[in-house]
């Protein structure tokens, strides 16, 4: 951290970084007024692309119902029902919604068509505003559909069709859900992904103990994601691995479910990264600044790691070294918050202090 | 709740309210697009006006230091050595915080000045902005002064300066903390509050079981506020009063405290107000939509609840029912939400979904 900080941005690009004393003569200058300036946040796990509303499955679920990934079936239905059109207006407003908080780099998955159009749809449309897409066809297995059958059409046809859409393909192995994937059909999903070059993510561990983050390790996936029950062969697994823990703490708040242990992770070594979860069902929050506060509150971590875990630790999870930091040569992708420190993020919770850094940029 | 509801404004007053079809001809129309628009929020218990930051402490608290009220001192030296024009800055900046999530009505404590001259200043500044003011001497024993000496001094030359300032009289009872008041000490400050033609209200049962209940119950307080630790005999009190029991949650956030139970105070009858309690010491969020999604996470209270509390509860906290509610001959203090529904307030938590609807005013 640095304070009284400055640095000059050059076509978009950080060209130095330093105190303010020693700051080089700018064209223009900004004073900021003492607000702390840090790496825009990272979001490596959204489900931004759907149509439809749960408001009301989400006030029956917090009066008593229990959550399996069923209702995942009622975004299918009206997301199918939308037009491009309307798609694209919904995912520009929450796009809007994520930058206005100081989100500038987000990972978009598929998972709300379930069949080889719908899933490169969604992909296509995701592509419009990211490049990190992920190719979720193996959300849940559509109902009327069979498991097996289900498999070798994510794999074959889904698969073909969606590649050149997405970076990224991923499968919720939740063998405690009768909607997910058990181990051999997730490394089925992970493996044919693997071959059609695409990076690899895993859903895992959320519900229960499972296969999730053992695969993920195997596979060498950049990412295993919500990783809330987690047995001590997970954590080492984990620790002797790149890949990163994706924590989800907006899920837990919405659901009422157990938090994950983020301090446990830390503590062995594992690299931890924060993302909202974007979705209608489980965690229809798109703010980086409130996961970063319930990281503090729930999750064990400080401050200062809840916000690195927001930035470098996404950007980590992604496969990017090029966002969730600032660095000379960088991308100016900046956050500022209506504050003097980061450490404010979790000290004021709930107030919407983060907004982006708009940069001049010369030129064109 | 209205579906396709519409309501006329005439000179910041609703002149109807009632469906899109039956509206009556206006001279200026506005399509909200389907938002959902609520009472503007009443935020019963703040402490806006301070000077100082506490970040630091609330990193250290985090980290395993436990919170006993003392801090509050450092808030207190930061306070005293700031002049009106600072101090006025800075209330402005939070009150426009507060209004900016869609809040238009907050009572405002006094009680980081702790002496006849920098309470009643606090008073006279809280009073440039809010009809609630709220005499806050009784708020910790300062450092260096006697206990008695300072009751004293609370209920004589510091009342008498300070009731000019205020609508209300609170005060801090909590033996379980060495710097707050004891029933004796806090019976006699509301007393003096009372004799002096102020209302009644009480800080009780944050940090252990108290007498602050039954005091507030015996003595006819407008709200007992924090109600963390209750036996069931506080609830009958509190059932059988007029006294709203007014839940921070907020706080319980940032301290790692144990949350209040709102269903069993709901489920007994008793009226239940939401509150930020915002202050620099134990709760720094100014977001009346972050306490309505942690009530329902965390305090048992349905989404409608939440919003009811924080709303009409809150002004139930205030005695008052001008504000709070939506009803023809009403101000028209209006929030609206970039959501369908009051059920997004907790369905998308951390989102600043809430802002203040503007109302134009014919006339001057």
């Amino acid at each position: 951290m640095l304070v009284d900080a400055a640095l000059v941005v050059e076509d978009g690009r950080v060209a130095w970084l330093g105190t303010e004393r020693d700051a080089p003569a700018a064209d223009t200058r900004r004073d900021l007024g003492g607000r702390a300036v840090l790496p825009a946040f990272v979001d490596s796990h959204t489900h931004l692309v759907f149509a439809g509303d749960r408001a009301g499955e989400f006030a029956a679920r917090i009066a008593g119902q229990p959550y399996d990934g069923g209702g995942i079936a009622s975004t299918v239905a009206a997301t199918r029902a939308a037009d491009d059109e309307e798609l694209r207006a919904l995912l520009s407003q929450r796009v809007a919604e994520l930058r206005g908080q100081g989100t500038a780099t987000f990972e978009i998955k598929s998972g709300y068509g379930l069949d080889v159009d719908q899933e490169s749809r969604l992909l296509r449309l995701a592509g419009e505003v990211t490049t990190e897409t992920t190719f979720l066809g193996a959300h849940v297995v559509p109902s009327g559909v069979g498991r097996a059958e289900y498999v070798d059409l994510v794999t074959g046809p889904m698969l073909a069709a969606c590649a050149p859409y997405a970076r990224w393909i991923d499968v919720f192995c939740e063998p405690a859900s009768p909607h997910a994937f058990d181990a051999d059909e997730a490394r089925a999903v992970l493996s044919a992904g693997r071959e059609a070059g695409l990076g690899l993510r895993v859903h895992g561990n959320q519900l229960a103990p499972g296969p999730g983050v053992q695969l993920a390790v195997d596979l060498g996936a950049a990412s295993v994601d919500h990783c809330t029950y987690l047995t001590d062969a997970d954590v080492d697994a984990l620790a002797g691995s790149d890949t990163v823990a994706t924590l989800l703490p907006g899920v837990e708040f919405s659901t009422g479910h157990p938090y994950p242990d983020a301090r446990r992770l830390v503590d062995a070594g594992v690299t931890v990264a924060l993302a909202t979860d974007c979705n209608p069902g489980t965690s229809y929050t798109s703010s980086m600044p409130f996961v970063i506060a319930l990281a503090v509150r729930e999750l064990g971590l400080t401050p200062t790691e809840a916000v690195a875990a927001a930035t470098a630790g996404a950007a980590r999870a992604l496969r990017r070294d090029d966002v969730g930091r600032i660095a000379v040569g960088g991308p100016a992708l900046l956050t500022v918050l209506d504050a003097p420190s980061h450490l404010h993020l979790a000290y004021r919770p709930g107030v919407p202090l983060a907004r982006p850094l708009p940069v001049a940029h010369s030129g064109a």
